[in-house]
């Protein structure tokens, strides 16, 4: 491509030092301007970012070999590094990694789309005002016109997705998160975690499946009616297919849950019949799960997965032009690595076997081994070789699997260790990692790419640039300081905590009251409810609210 | 950049459309087809490949840490991944990657410049013929009437810069492949290794070094012929500053020996006096030997000193329109991490200084750690605590410093893990580990850059075409079997083993005979000696002569 760019570049130079002066100097002044405004400007109508949590380099080198060492559709998109570090910290977490991706700022740990409290490390801003929110590319893009979805394998209110559709100073406010979700316009939602919408599990008891019907959402939660779901037509789908996450990718029953690339093909074909154009995130979010428990074999299938979702998207970008897709994980976790302590000599040796078998011979994750295993753990043995192709379990191995509690989490941790041991992969640790993860993209000839180091915040700025959104102006529309945005009508504010589950900001001036209840995206004035365009945010910490600054329009 | 180019692609199809046909037909139908042929070609004169020898990306991210967090020299030329198993296994070793790198061919460990004798991995073509050399891009450079180069902070016989510059089935014998590095007619060497010039060394105990000198080399050992070196007028020098490998970059004596972007520097003024352009290889040789030995502190700082010579070819190359830097590790090394097994929890939560300010508290390197010891270890506390800045050495560590034997390999190893613990730093093995590699490139407007994920091989293959060097040809030119070449003359080939450690190639034709000495680029034809393009490779695992095509022409 670029060397198509070259010749042309130096062609006009030369039919400008050929042609005759009077007939260049009106059309090379102006065409590149007229030019520049569609090209520069790059109409890119839609973005689609991918996110694999916690997805290391290795993880995805040794799922190459996995399945033979063929290219997996990430290959060919490998443009450069992503810089993932905290505002304050160097190891990222998603909370605050993720952010990043959706707001154009670095924050800290565990905030969800709020700004830092904490700086300090190289180029990080000073901070300015603690917890405030501010505005994701997503949320400016719904505003641009565009359809909006979310696509992920764990519960809706965890930290990646939340990112993107909510603000919060913790990740473990899935109350607020959830409904701030329910309440912020998203047109397609893939996922799992239906249990949260219940409301005999969150505080404030409010019932959001029926609030979502009420908006006109189809609800689902079987594969039968994800598959039912006509690709035109539908606008406005949340499908939730789990009470919580969805199944590693390894043990997905298909019959009960959709895979990753079946929800993101199905995400973009909802999205796509919007004209105006979408914005879909996805994330991989297990690979995260599987690598901090250090069990390469649902790492393996979920980075698969993953890849798979990633084919899709490329699919239905590079048959448009229109469309860029953008894939970086948030930071490194685990320090897998093909070689460990017994191949510190040798290694060039060892041959792919070695590596892959123990991985191919499972039948799934470690994640089901706790129910697998009888009460007495009197089928150990059994288990380890008819589902995890592991013949010549020690009996120290068998031992410490009987005296040890297993559960989910201990099942991926000791499952993990006797594959990993036979396949002679190391890790350094069951958390996150410091390094730059690599970034991945697929963009339309002329479209601008990112290359090169750059920071996991200048994503954010790059996809709004893509699409033409003001962040920081969406920012200032949607999560005014309400104390500013009243100031000029001389507004009375109370916070209002008789509920203390559901605080509401009550506004009163020039003879009106508004009443504007945390995270939803209504108000009601003297009894009547107003739309406004985004969700209500209380900041516990600083005891602020942050309002659309519709709410101003609606009491002047 | 690509802004740019779309701007005027678009501008100049714009002006198609506008403008007059009668004034445009012959400018656009000729400018772009007479402007391809120079940008197309494009006319890459100079390329320089710097390779971090068993640079992991973490290494990079912890060295930019530990200086801060600014970006690096590398950074904004990331752009894409490299592929870096060897035919035949997937972990690679430092002779068969730079072999794909200098020649085009993945190939076995230990094998230097040599066709594979096993294969079997994903897009590895068949076996042909085992151990047949094959041309390097430098000896192909060479050819084209550009001068070659060679740096490295390792001893000149070592793998990397061995792969450029010579054809053996092993990397251990040194005793071929400096001779045929003497004979390769290289114009700037700078690196360690003279002990191995010496004929007291050698099996055949050639005198290399007057041979050399007889070559018309100007040959250095000291930092002040170092300095005192002209840039200009200068053509032919050999630097070898220490007599086997030069020292970490952190214990380095300014005074005794130049640092790597020293002599990247000055090897680029020396090259770039030769019109036709140059090939240079900078290795960062001792980044693999500290990653081996998990001895952070001098790891970070060969790869801070890898940069600055990264940093000195991208200056030059950023000043002119005709060279391109290509940088890629040859393989991971060593699984390290920015977190381990201590920060399985609470990594989001530790300070920068945790992993940087142990680093930074250590004045030398642990190979350095037994030469500061006295006789009965009565310093250890003191030496850790003024050379390492370890305080706070448990009476356990000190026992077991105490106990061991310390040598320059076990004081990297033990002063390694005690900098690396304190610094929540991880590492997964001693050995070198199978992940992907980070691709960095820097290329002028115009020329063709790599992106995506490529192999190793495929880099070769990337510089040929830029300095459109036929690798194939030159194979063929330099390095002929002799049974096939002689065969039109009805040769008679004998090997002459008289001395075994100097191998003759006998061959009687036309009633001639021409001797091909062993590693040498020349031959004696009838006792008058004639000079070739290429040294005489003799592999005798499989009993074949691999000889310079010229040598026909002598003969016919």
């Amino acid at each position: 491509m670029k060397k198509h760019c070259v010749i042309v570049v130096v062609a006009l130079l030369a039919d400008l030092v050929l042609a005759p002066v009077s007939v260049f100097a009106g059309g090379v002044s102006e065409a590149p301007m007229s030019v520049e405004k569609t090209a520069v400007k790059s109409e890119i109508k839609n973005v689609i970012m991918l996110i694999p949590d916690g997805m290391s380099m290795d993880g995805v080198t040794l799922a190459r070999w996995f399945q033979g060492g063929m290219p997996l559709a990430l290959d060919p998109l490998a443009s450069g590094l992503v810089r993932t570090y905290n505002a304050d910290t160097l190891i990222a977490d998603s909370a605050p990694a993720a952010t990043a991706f959706a707001t154009g700022y670095k924050t800290n740990s565990p905030y969800i789309g709020v700004l830092p409290s904490k700086a300090g490390l190289w180029g990080v801003p000073e901070v300015t005002v603690p917890f405030r929110p501010v505005a994701s590319v997503l949320e400016a893009a719904r505003l641009s016109g565009r359809s909006v979805g979310l696509v992920a394998t764990c519960e809706l209110p965890h930290a990646t997705p939340a990112d993107f559709s909510a603000h919060a100073p913790n990740r473990k406010n899935y109350d607020d998160i959830l409904e701030q979700q329910v309440y912020n316009s998203l047109s397609v939602v893939f996922s799992g975690g239906y249990k949260f919408l219940d409301s005999a599990n969150r505080k404030d008891k409010e019932d959001l499946a029926a609030e979502l019907v009420k908006q006109g959402y189809r609800l689902i939660k079987t594969k039968q009616e994800f598959d039912a779901l006509k690709e035109t037509g539908v606008e406005k789908v949340w499908g939730l297919f789990a009470p919580v996450d969805l199944a590693y990718d390894i043990d997905r029953d298909p019959a009960a849950e959709p895979s990753l690339a079946e929800m993101t093909s199905k995400a973009i074909a909802l999205l796509s019949q919007n004209p105006h154009g979408f914005f879909l995130m996805v994330e991989g979010s297990k690979i995260d799960w599987a690598a901090h428990a250090n069990e390469p074999v649902a790492l393996v299938h979920d980075i698969l997965a993953f890849d798979k979702a990633v084919e899709a998207a490329v699919k239905f970008a590079s048959s448009r032009n229109d469309t860029v897709v953008i894939i970086s994980s948030d930071h490194g976790n685990s320090g897998i690595t093909m070689g460990n302590q017994s191949t510190s000599s040798g290694y060039d040796k060892v041959p792919l076997d070695t590596f892959i078998k123990p991985l191919q011979a499972a039948r799934k994750s470690g994640s089901v081994f706790a129910s697998l295993l009888d009460e007495s753990k009197s089928n150990v043995q059994n288990v380890l070789a008819s589902v995890y192709g592991i013949q010549d379990a020690s009996a120290e191995e068998i031992e410490q699997i009987k005296t040890a509690k297993i559960d989910e989490w201990t099942g991926m941790t000791l499952v993990g260790q006797l594959i990993a041991k036979r396949a002679k992969i190391g890790f350094t640790t069951g958390g996150h990692t410091g390094e730059d993860v690599v970034l991945y993209q697929y963009a339309p000839l002329g479209a601008k790419k990112l290359s090169g180091t750059v920071q996991n915040n200048d994503i954010a700025w790059y996809m709004a640039e893509l699409m033409g959104l003001d962040l920081k102006g969406t920012t200032q529309r949607l999560f005014a300081d309400a104390k500013e945005l009243f100031a000029g009508v001389s507004a009375v504010l109370e916070t209002n905590m008789t509920d203390p589950a559901n605080p509401v900001l009550v506004v009163k001036a020039n003879g009106k009251e508004l009443l504007l209840p945390v995270n939803k995206n209504y108000g009601m004035l003297n009894g009547t409810p107003v739309q406004l365009d985004g969700v209500t945010v209380y900041i516990n910490e600083t005891k602020s609210w942050y309002v659309s600054s519709r709410a101003l329009d609606v009491i002047k």
